[in-house]
């Protein structure tokens, strides 16, 4: 029950020959979602061996090319692959329009049906839920109307500890009862506090993707404690003006989003081209948050369950 | 006063891990035209050496992703580039609402103008000419409106034999009018037949691009004489009728035409992903057409001139 993000593509706008644009695949619970669909997505799946038809949903986090143009030749291969699960395409709007030209023009045939959800990049607000996961947007601050997605996993069900099975010789009926959360009264009439007796088998996991964006305190707040947190920094803190200007971060604003979040760890993309050597990048942001990484393009970056079996 | 022709892809509809869709770049007498734009086009470029911004035209034979997803990211990134030169697509419809819907939607303020030239696919006519160079569209059978391109150099003007000028003592005069294509008069009286005194410094050279298409004879005819024929080759011999069936061509068919149109040597693509090991389509071509070659992504096929100086 971990999480896993495996960086697709960490350039920016410009494309360069080496990498690839935004785009990452993130596992919550065996459960895969593609954030942000660079050029080129398709091919990176296949080379990290994540199956497309595999893809629950896909979260788009703003309209500009470095981040969409690899969605659509995507959704032509899941065709051809005979995908016959419909998928839902989180995205702002105009990505309808988008998807309505496409499906017209391009593929009018495909076996299974793309569906657009749109979101709204001024709310905070949960957008994907199921029995173990929930997806919240995070209105991010960038030239045009963007999105970052938080992935929690929900809590997982009580388990009751086999300690106080054993001890107080509980019942069937006694255990069903107290994995419901409720306490337990012993036949001698002592009565168990539900905490005593359970626990939670893991704790729950957070991942949040903040690209593009300018430093946001507000993010931040909303990100409070998340173990991971990818966070766009375009430029170095020399360029600070450039990336306000631009609706980019720099090392700097990352770093900074990173400690005030109380986040486990900071992984750093969406590199302009003109930095050769990202150590710069890197080191500018471990001097304010340690727990940096480069979200190099191929690396799996693993989330590791808090393990509190007892 | 060569052509050269760049492979950037050579894949069918299945992208691989491993290889590009189809794209080429053409290269006559130092033009570039685009042909085909297949995923990851500009990428793939960029590796090969070949700057976007130098591109005079693009060619695309229809509107399969395979052959067009790679175009909008490329048209964009000119753009960030700060492209200003029009770039003139020829293309079957309805690329134009395709376009539309891309500068709509995405890209309102590039700065230069991409134009859309249609192509009838129903039609063998040249659809772009300059001093030096023709290009025709080749009507082809596939299972959308699909036009092949036949790039031919225009003939060179004539020189006149230096043996000529100094054997006769011709004079300005009379070598410009040799040069126009006139008998020049001697002051003896005597005539010279403009055959005798004058040559093309070289051959015209010509390429055809033939993807994707079941077998056409008609096509073979319209590239009678063409230094080198590319010609798609989907499937193997044993699969004929599939490659019927799909609109496409099998190692036969592609081997067939290049020999009824007396081609100098034949080019091979457009695989179909079945195909781990190439050399079975390369040696049934062989059979027939021995001057034949996989059009190898990354590779650049010259045509060398036909030099005729004297």
């Amino acid at each position: 029950m971990s999480i896993a993000v495996t960086i697709l593509g960490n350039t920016s706008a410009k494309p360069t020959s080496t990498g690839h644009p935004s785009a990452q695949v993130v596992n919550v619970n065996e459960q895969l979602f593609l954030v942000d669909a660079g050029e080129g997505v398709q091919r990176q799946m296949m080379r990290y061996g994540l199956s497309p038809l595999k893809l629950r949903a896909v979260f788009i986090s703003h309209l500009h090319g470095d981040h969409l143009f690899g969605l659509f030749p995507l959704l032509s291969t899941m065709g051809l692959y005979g995908r016959r699960t419909p998928l839902r395409i989180y995205a702002p709007r105009p990505f309808g329009e988008m998807l309505e030209a496409f499906l017209r023009l391009c593929e009018s045939n495909l076996p299974y049906t793309p569906e657009w959800i749109e979101v709204d990049t001024t709310k905070h607000q949960i957008i994907f839920e199921n029995d173990t996961t929930e997806i919240w947007s995070l209105p991010l601050r960038h030239r045009v109307p963007t999105a970052g997605y938080l992935f929690r996993q929900k809590e997982p069900p009580l388990n009751v500890s086999k300690y106080a099975i054993e001890r107080y010789g509980l019942s069937i009926a006694q255990i069903v009862a107290a994995k419901r959360g409720e306490d337990v009264t012993l036949d001698s009439g002592e009565v168990l506090a539900n905490s005593a007796i359970t626990y939670r088998p893991y704790g729950t996991l957070s991942y949040a993707y903040c690209s593009d964006t300018n430093y946001s305190a507000r993010v931040a707040k909303m990100a409070e404690g998340v173990d991971m947190l990818y966070h766009e920094a375009t430029y170095a803190a020399a360029e600070k003006k450039l990336a306000k200007e631009r609706g980019h971060a720099s090392t700097i604003d990352a770093a900074k989003v990173a400690k005030m979040a109380n986040a486990g760890r900071l992984l750093i993309g969406h590199f302009s081209s003109r930095y050769k050597d990202l150590q710069i990048l890197l080191d500018e942001c471990r001097e304010l948050f340690p727990a940096t990484d480069i979200a190099e393009e191929g690396k799996t970056f693993l989330i590791e369950p808090k393990t509190t079996k007892r």
